[in-house]
């Protein structure tokens, strides 16, 4: 019978194994995780069948190993999870928000980028974490990235890539550098204008939150988000998230100055480029898929 | 019978005179608008039972008047329906954003500030714009903040409160001063903050926004609003606006720092402080109403 190995039995590789399962993709799934009592519950909840005692025991005759553990422990993991597979074909594979520095990583390990490794980043997420908040229809129309190297083999990138679109994702597949520099622009620079932000509201928020209406309600939702997790995502995508930010602060500056003066014409002139790109992402022009539109409620 | 005259039928005005008429405050609503078509729909839609052809003829008789023009336009209007009402006792009432700007803008006026004004701020908006988004549950569990002066007539001040509370809205009376400071943190940064992001995506938006997810969608939902709208809004209260941005752009420049020197105690200080406070605001900790909560869904 197809057997998943998930190692992290967290919010991502749970509501796969959820959905991979219920689209018949496998019949079992062996848990790891480093906390044992979450995979326990895992079991309860009958979101993994058993749980194993080492990597090793994991991967053991498994068709598939989903590596779902944090950005930083992703390259260590992975190469340990190739290690213990052996000689078997099974793909391997992860949901990570960053690819390269991953892909960089596992090349300066012995052997180097493994080829049945597909480096992966589903574009989905829950303000719930945890096996408890796992989700069947989690990757649902929702868009899945695969940045494969020049070592990778394509029987497991074409096997990947058919796992994620049974779970109902649209695949696509991009150069690991070109991913990064454009979820470092949609992203990660939003997370991290969200926390700062909200940080802003440690000292007198009580005294402040009467004034929030449900813009800040939005506005706001992703600084909900793991503080270590996106500590990880940040760093690992620094220079990015650098450069995309630098850019944004020069323009806030440019926009303070503009308010200081008076200049109506240039304030709104930003407004309206803004207002404009926001109704054509609302429109969901987009060329390749996902029903034609970017999640927009 | 009470009659409303409502200045302006776009979404504030609207929304108020079909709320209040389904409470019970009026039994007629006699409407105004620079835009005829405007005037023209929102008496086919029932919103108003008939339209005046000038500001004498709209206020005649009235039992309260709804100045529901944009922020630059409040003080001429206000100080001429005032003029126009002569020795009616009706109160006068707003919508605008920024209170204290207007107030100092009608004391200039001969008379000062009128006493039968009662300068008001929903905490209220939705998507759509003009009468035809009008919506009788606007207000209803919203926020709306009462600023009178010194010169302001307790009686004026009480009938407008009952006024809001009757269309389901929690009322609150609040130093101006102090309503322009708490609003230019809770709201108009963020719209700043969300334009300008947003207006990076002018140029190459199509190819970024297939990586966008939903925090994207609602991190970004506010940029979709009114340009000249929020241009005077942010232009008329400038001072804390700028207050606000200076300081948010000196820690997004102390992040940065932090993100190239790889300070990860630094920026999870940050994330976290972000997180605990939006879990604060999330878990709708508030003194005085409105459910106990800020509006999260």
């Amino acid at each position: 019978v197809p057997r998943l190995a998930l190692i992290g039995v967290g919010l991502m590789g749970a509501s796969f194994a959820l959905a991979a399962r219920r689209a018949g993709a496998f019949d079992r799934v062996v848990g790891l995780d480093v906390d044992p009592s979450a995979l326990d519950g895992a079991c309860s909840a009958g979101i993994i069948d058993s749980s194993a005692a080492s990597l090793e025991a994991a991967v053991e005759g498994a068709d598939a190993v989903l590596v779902a553990v944090p950005p930083s422990e992703i390259p260590a993991c992975v190469a340990a999870v190739c290690a213990a597979l052996g000689p078997s074909s099974a793909p391997v594979f992860d949901v990570g928000s960053v690819k390269a520095p991953v892909m960089t990583a596992l090349r300066t390990h012995p052997g180097g980028l493994p080829a049945r490794f597909v480096p992966c980043h589903p574009m989905a997420g829950a303000e719930g974490q945890g096996y408890g908040a796992a989700d069947a229809t989690l990757y649902r129309q929702r868009r899945v990235f695969l940045t494969p190297g020049r070592e990778t083999d394509p029987a497991a990138l074409a096997a990947v890539d058919r796992l994620w679109r049974m779970c109902g994702a649209a695949t696509r597949i991009i150069d690991a550098d070109a991913h990064d520099r454009a979820v470092a622009a949609t992203s990660h620079l939003p997370h991290l204008l969200a926390f700062a932000y909200m940080a802003r509201f440690a000292a007198d928020g009580h005294a402040l939150f009467d004034f929030a209406g449900p813009g800040f309600r939005d506005f706001t939702r992703i600084a909900g988000g793991d503080p270590g997790l996106w500590r990880d995502i940040l760093l690992s995508n620094r220079t990015a998230v650098v450069a995309e930010l630098g850019d944004l602060v020069r323009r806030l500056e440019a926009l303070g100055e503009a308010i200081s003066d008076g200049r109506e014409a240039t304030l709104e002139a930003v407004f309206v480029a803004g207002r404009d790109a926001r109704r054509d992402y609302a429109s969901g022009r987009i060329e390749d898929g996902v029903g034609g539109r970017h999640g927009v409620a």
